[in-house]
């Protein structure tokens, strides 16, 4: 249901709150479209109108119970997300009209910020020999863990097998060509056979594994017959356990995403394998990665680098409209979407 | 039932087999003794007398077909089992009658072996000033993973928060005084409350929790309220959860030995708060102390000096004869041992 109060003269904006908890799967009836009147940006504040937001699996924790962060938004509350926005009114010194800025935004149409506490964003100046909106993905956080959770966490060596979940996602993706890049043998996860062949034929990986079809753990044998090195998890649940069970001595298993839990209300999937980390000498790290803001200005470069000499790909699934975002997420959690799903609102 | 069959005028030797693989629980049962005319050593081989055994929770696993490892010992093998014992006969150069060898002597009164290959062995040299079956535990391996998983892998500081499980195990009881010694705050877990007196009386650790009798996620919280630094985990299942819950930014997790799970048939309990390594940039890790020899010579020359001047202690149970060892396995599956389990056989 669509909430319309507007006074003549003002600029209305529409924007998404979080209507219900789901049940069990998320659906687009646990969030409600409103519109309403557009705030103006007082004093040191400015008004940003959204381009583009990214909608990734995370988000469906904001409206969770389970796992161990289980700290839903409170009902009502505009519902979270990042993006990129244009300023298009301001009264702060440092923020001008017609300035890009990136963060988290919600999912609105508008939204008035002071650039600090109130809506933190940053001002933005992507590289000109790319599109802009690549700044929320393979030029952005999901570009710098792909980048930081392989080579500082995953530590890769020429002639590692290196596993990658939800290899056909931003940061699987990402991570797949890089540690190709640096003379890995490559096997991805994914769920559909359309993205196993982007794997192994767009992107040149040496194996791909369909889980909606595969017995993963037995693939992984047959595809990683000396064990894997690496593990760059970005799923979860009994992909991570196959994993698990086939890694090699003193192998490095890096934690990325668990989105294949987010929807589980209590407890989550424990690694029932986990105690090969012990008879393999094995490690498993987790990370958060804006604690590795100083490796952001390295891996732009290196990432953008690699952009523009065709070494690297990426891949963008867009919907149109701020209508559209509640079904972009379902679509991401359904695993529907190829490539960074966003959603182009202005 | 006790099987005999000899000849006048042969040495007569007692050992134990496999009988039957444990349907859930561990008992003797599972193990029947045998007796019969001890093999005598020929060119290269020498004769050895089991002085003691000592009987720990991995031994589940050789009559186990659960977890990674799942692969028993065929029925009717002498079971397995690490001891001292001494030379009584050679034609071997390099071993001596009256040598003390230590290796995988098998719950066995006698073997024969050849040093190497057939009941590999090691001579050992225990210091004069320490009982000689402390190289069993404490100067011994366990001791050693002690030393090297506090200290190569733990990385303690001075004020970190450590949380030992299993803490008045051999190994647990070292790594809470070494940590308290390295400036650190110990918490230790364990079964009984008696345990739990030794741990904060007799071993001056910061808490203890009975885990039989306490609820260890709210006792953690309580007692760790900045958080867990370093795990240390000797039990796996339900407490390596609660800990895993409790750990602070950029904690160590270092996995020992999982022995609540070594009855479990089929899949172990794997930590579902295994994803709170990303929320806390914290690292889980195992390893094999017999891939760090080059560590055993500077730590037993640690631990020596620690015990001789009072600064480390330890505990032995001590159980009588070979008819016994069944019975200490059993003890040491329910915790009712106190200190490390040894039987002396002869």
């Amino acid at each position: 249901m669509l909430h319309v109060a507007r006074q003549v003269g003002e600029m209305m904006s529409k924007y998404w709150t979080v209507a219900s908890y789901p049940e069990e799967t998320l659906s687009e009836a646990n969030f409600e479209m409103k519109e309403a009147a557009q705030e103006k940006p007082g004093p040191g504040e400015f008004l940003i109108e959204t381009l583009y937001l990214i909608v990734t699996p995370p988000l469906r924790m904001a409206v969770g119970t389970g796992g161990i962060s289980g700290n839903p938004l409170p009902l009502g509350s505009v519902m979270n997300g990042t993006g990129i926005g244009k300023v298009i009114a301001s009264n702060h010194d440092a923020f001008a009209v017609g300035d890009l800025v990136q963060g988290g935004l919600g999912w609105r149409e508008h939204v008035v910020s002071d650039g600090a506490t109130k809506v933190p964003v940053e001002r933005i100046n992507p590289r000109e020999d790319l599109p802009f909106q690549t700044s929320l993905h393979v030029m952005g956080a999901s570009g710098a863990t792909a980048y930081v959770g392989l080579y500082d966490l995953g530590l890769p060596r020429v002639g590692d097998t290196v596993f990658v979940t939800a290899a056909a996602g931003t940061v699987g993706a990402t991570v797949c060509q890089l540690a190709k890049l640096s003379g890995c043998k490559v096997v991805g996860s994914t769920g559909t056979d359309e993205k196993c062949d982007w794997l192994t034929g767009t992107l040149g990986m040496d194996g791909a594994i369909n889980y909606k079809k595969e017995n993963v753990g037995e693939r992984l044998g047959e595809l990683c017959p000396r064990g894997i090195n690496i593990v760059f998890d970005n799923v979860g649940g009994a992909a991570l356990d196959d994993a698990l069970a086939n890694i090699s001595q003193g192998a490095r298993v890096v934690l990325c995403g668990a989105p294949s839990q987010y929807e589980v209300d209590g407890a989550w999937y424990g690694p029932t394998n986990y105690f090969n980390l012990v008879y393999r000498e094995a490690s498993m790290r987790g990370f958060y990665i804006f604690n590795h803001r100083h490796r952001f200005k390295e891996a732009y470069a290196r990432l953008g680098e690699l952009i523009t000499t065709q070494q690297l790909s990426y891949a963008e699934d867009v919907l149109g409209g701020i209508e559209q975002v509640p079904t972009a997420l379902v679509r991401v959690l359904n695993g529907d979407n190829f490539g960074t799903q966003l959603v182009k609102i202005n």
